[in-house]
């Protein structure tokens, strides 16, 4: 493991490491705030999914979850959102499209294959690692995420009932497979073959029998890409004649950017936390 | 006024402008973030003075001063660091000095004196722009920065004991006439004859008579630049035998980031608003 960077902050600790990716075949860049509660005993880790042409390093400087998960007692993991590096195939001029843009899938058409395994590095690799390294519970495991993240994380949490106790969302692309801004990567990666898209859209999960006993959805009304890229509407209608709770909330005025975010963060901490602590 | 962006923030509204500066001779960008409560009436202002490299974007995106100043009702104002553009002289490898160094003073040397006019600036452009364009109430001012940003909150408050109820300071250059970071500049800015220094000096105008009730400054112990750039016992040994007083806090761990700053955030806008509210 790389440390990038370390510094105190809220009394834990901020981390940035880099470690080498057997699923991405690429050095991988990662966020971890540790608590000052870790210090005593394995606290819950919660993984934040960010959106699309986001770092590990957006929520990190912008997210304002380090006061509150300090005072909770969570650790938080920030994983990056693709593979990085020369060597990993990207469309310069598309931010819907490799680099940024992983959608948290494992890729099975070429050139994107060979790098393109977020869901394995994810669900997998990640946690494995983080678990060796820090001192998380992993029987305490919540994930909440942004956009595209939000997505992951949905999508993640609805295959693993099981691992993950939590899960909330900030403006989820809920159903992928419609979506504008989705539609062409789902293609790239995983072929025109829309049966292997299910696995990795909410709607179409859910549809298929996955379930997650309940969602915490923030969504703004004044986000550019609510009607679009986001429609949380969708995933309310397909989990309609199910057990699945949702808490969707609808906030005038706020857009799609980390001051929306910020704004609510505390609420989707207090929400893990709940479930978690 | 020119409005580069703005959006909802913890039921407040966060934005950046840019405006035509007499003082700079070029455009100014700042950031000013407007509390909930400034809807029914003006709000106590509280000027951030940022540290070197910075601009208005590092305290905007990385300080998390939102959810407490909506709290508290404080109108939080953000300069840039310097003036900007092709035309204003810099010297590109040296971050002490030229763009984002712009000291908050006024320069009298050449090629400087034409647009580093920050005291200026700081003092008198931006605040009348500020007053004639958001609901703040000048009669309840505070100040408060970091570093390079802190000797500029530091020396203005010590020149208007009168204009600002409250001052505060993370990690400031108190003695900048000494410190390794910024004699360079104050012989560039002000010319080699020290006397010019001494208004922009803390420890020195508190030696020249100058008078603030109160300071709070907070600092870390892990700061890599607590010895030679920072040493805030200069400034303890200055207010020694006067009325000033000094409610300095060491912190272990903490270095000079803004994982320090975001931390002692909420404890530096309560002392504000204890003080302006």
């Amino acid at each position: 493991m790389n440390v990038l960077s370390q510094a105190t902050a809220f009394g834990g600790m901020q981390g940035v490491f880099s470690h080498p990716s057997e699923a991405c075949n690429c050095d991988m860049t990662f966020a971890v705030f540790v608590p000052p509660q870790a210090i005593k005993e394995p606290r819950p880790v919660l993984w934040y999914l960010s959106g699309l042409t986001c770092t590990h390093a957006n929520v990190m400087d912008k997210g304002e979850y380090r006061r509150m998960a300090a005072e909770l007692g969570l650790i938080i993991v920030c994983p990056d959102t693709s593979p990085r590096g020369n060597e990993v195939p990207d469309e310069l001029t598309n931010w819907q499209m490799g680099k940024g843009a992983g959608f948290y899938l494992d890729a099975t058409q070429e050139p994107w294959a060979e790098n393109f395994q977020m869901y394995t590095y994810v669900t997998e690799e990640l946690p494995a690692f983080v678990a060796q390294h820090f001192r998380v519970d992993m029987s305490r495991q919540g994930i909440f995420g942004h956009s595209m993240g939000g997505h992951g994380a949905m999508t993640i949490a609805l295959k693993h009932p099981d691992r993950f106790k939590s899960c909330s969302a900030f403006a989820p692309i809920v159903n992928p497979s419609t979506a504008e801004w989705s539609v062409g990567a789902f293609e790239k990666y995983l072929g025109a073959g829309k049966a292997a898209w299910r696995q990795y859209d909410a709607c179409s999960l859910v549809e298929d029998g996955a379930r997650f006993p309940e969602f915490l959805i923030d969504q703004g009304k004044a986000d550019a890409y609510l009607e679009k890229g986001l429609a949380p509407w969708l995933f309310e209608a397909a989990i309609k004649d199910t057990d699945i709770a949702l808490t969707l909330r609808m906030h005038e005025r706020y857009d799609h950017s980390y001051n929306f975010i910020s704004t609510f963060m505390d609420d989707h901490l207090a929400w893990h936390a709940e479930r978690l602590v």
